[in-house]
């Protein structure tokens, strides 16, 4: 699909209607009330502003994690979502990294390219990732409003709609190629994963790797110790559903720790002679951080923790006798990816068959049927559910 | 001291009676009890095994933490101390290593040479720590006997003592002219927080670190630091008498968590931008271990816990969310060095001055004084007391 079929694409779905856009999009009134399909008003990017046509966007755990917490009753109406993909329709002043037309995928850390993270560390926790924390897009608001009233957007992005506004640097270019309805996904969930194996814990070929918890984010995280070369690939999760598709994307073992009487750390310990060289936590239980930690080989096992730190307020107890030789223990968040740089390259990856993550995503349904992606989700019966806007 | 004049001397002292030697040395009774000054008989050493004339050992925290402590009633009576250094006075059959008249370093952790560790891992945790589970250095017993008692040696070492049985990979060789009643120190204290900085952190040339406890270990880490190039240094510890010390091995800041309203790692981000490249916990104190933790850098901080390993069977209660960026918290045991290689090493490089331990060392005292030494300990009045023995 060409950048001039694209706009001709755009103008017409916008009805050729300078200003605001009217458009669909599903919003939260409330925490824990259904999605509501609605008409929203989107109104043109400001400076250094960017809005989108958007095409597709993963359910991700998060948004489904957050969708009944309380702490969002003040950010409503807001539209949740943030795995998402689109077509820029028009750029604000001073924008030059994308343009009218480019096919962008949101960011769920922005890359300003100018803060003190940004210029020097190997971190990729942008300075304005504050944005997120006010779930305002746009310099402290939103171009979205409904029925009258200003439409928070989840983490500052809220990918669950037909169009949106989001500031340059939440978004990045990617190949012109692409395949949008798949890779939305790359945006979070798999670049999560992935980079846990090949950023945070830096995989080597031939080691031996555990991942605890098979959802979206832990299998992308099998796909990430695959690419790396890693020799075996321990699956732990108690949903054995989950195994065949562990299996798929790159599991060489899968195990259930209520098959076994004695703590899972021993049962890997067993298999593998003293614990895995690296092991990852994406269960976002965080009991699960220490058998992760204490899974690891006591002299040099590194255990990166995913899951847990979902929950920014949570403690992990862990005994410290874990700690008496080599084991590293550190976190990972977005995979580590310097996301503006670095995403877009994740995408023309999986284009070039480096990795596949079509087996991640186990349906695809509209926007008009987000709350049954929902379901779908909490369910536990799919993976990822694709929405197409 | 050349080894003609150490055999002679060896020879006096023990006049010239061959098998049992008849010596000095304290012994635990119970816990709590105080160190009862008696005469031992320390018998030959058999196979692979080294009888030494001890001439000094370090008391460390670690004697002083465990004297008290009902675990070691099943090990009594029982030779307290590990931070020893003396000279070959005979050895069993097979010993290679070492030969009468040497002088030598008792080693912590022995280094085997032989077990899974000691052949490939990076890590110095050689599987025959677990003699100092049972407090005997000789294969399931003892050498030294007192009133017809069997006597234990504190972690298969126990240095107060005037002779003592070892096997012979718990014994280094060290160089001839190495004062020996400085040199003990560098056994455990100094190797151990010295270690933590070079080995463990690997501290950067330009670096900021933070050292939460200034007893010796977290002193030894100070020099460690500075040795390593570190551009600032900062001390931390509720016991203001330690700062002139710590000023005089390196730091370039001290700082009491009590003169602020705020928590230490506010503090200490205040002073270092975002936080301190390396933080070192050497408090024992498991809570510090999180604030340690928070007082590093987000995006690359390493946290090393020392003091808080000293227990086995104590639990950190760390949030989840220090762990948000890249922050990393491994542990550091006797500071990570290969012992039988890279201790005799530490003692040359002090000779060549590469660091000077000398401020460590606040008291000397003699063997029959070892109950003041305690109470100096307890009392917080000395860094590092000096047994001459």
């Amino acid at each position: 699909m060409g950048q001039g079929h694209n706009k001709m694409l755009i103008r017409e779905m916008i009805k050729m209607e300078p200003g605001v856009i009217r458009c669909k999009a599903t919003v939260l009134w409330k925490p824990g009330a259904p999605l509501a399909i609605e008409e929203i008003e989107v109104a043109p990017p400001k400076a250094k502003e960017v809005r989108i046509k958007m095409v597709a966007t993963g359910v991700c755990g998060t948004d489904i994690k957050h969708l009944d917490t309380q702490e969002l009753s003040k950010f409503c109406p807001m539209i949740m979502g943030h795995e998402g993909v689109g077509i820029v329709e028009s750029v604000g002043e001073g924008v030059s990294s994308v343009r009218t037309g480019d096919k962008v995928i949101l960011l769920c850390i922005p890359q300003c390219g100018e803060c003190k993270t940004c210029l020097n560390s190997k971190n990729n926790i942008c300075t304005e990732i504050r944005l997120s924390k006010t779930h305002l897009a746009s310099e402290g608001t939103s171009r979205i409003t409904c029925k009258g009233k200003l439409v928070h957007q989840y983490i500052a992005l809220g990918s669950f709609s037909e169009y949106t506004v989001l500031k340059e640097i939440s978004v990045a270019k990617i190949d012109e190629g692409a395949p949008l309805e798949k890779v939305c996904i790359i945006g979070c969930g798999f670049a999560t994963g992935y980079g846990a194996a090949i950023n945070s814990a830096k995989v080597t070929p031939g080691s031996t790797c555990a991942v605890f918890g098979l959802g979206g984010v832990g299998l992308s995280v099998i796909i990430g110790c695959k690419a790396a070369g890693a020799a075996r690939i321990i699956a732990v999760d108690i949903n054995k559903d989950r195994f065949a598709k562990a299996k798929t994307v790159g599991a060489t073992d899968c195990v259930d720790p209520r098959d076994f009487e004695k703590p899972i750390e021993e049962v890997l310990s067993d298999m593998i002679d003293g614990g895995v060289d690296f092991c990852f936590e994406v269960t976002g239980n965080t009991e699960a951080v220490g058998a992760a930690l204490g899974s690891c080989h006591k002299d040099h096992g590194v255990c990166v923790t995913v899951g847990a730190l979902a929950s920014f307020t949570s403690t992990l107890s862990i005994r410290s006798h874990l700690f008496f030789s080599g084991r590293i223990l550190k976190g990972s968040i977005l995979g580590g990816w310097k996301t503006k740089e670095e995403i877009p390259k994740l995408v023309s990856d999986y284009m070039a068959k480096k990795f596949n993550i079509d087996p991640l995503i186990t349906h695809t349904l509209t926007l008009s049927e987000a709350n049954e992606a929902v379901q779908l989700m909490k369910s536990g019966q799919c993976i990822r559910c694709v929405l197409l806007l």
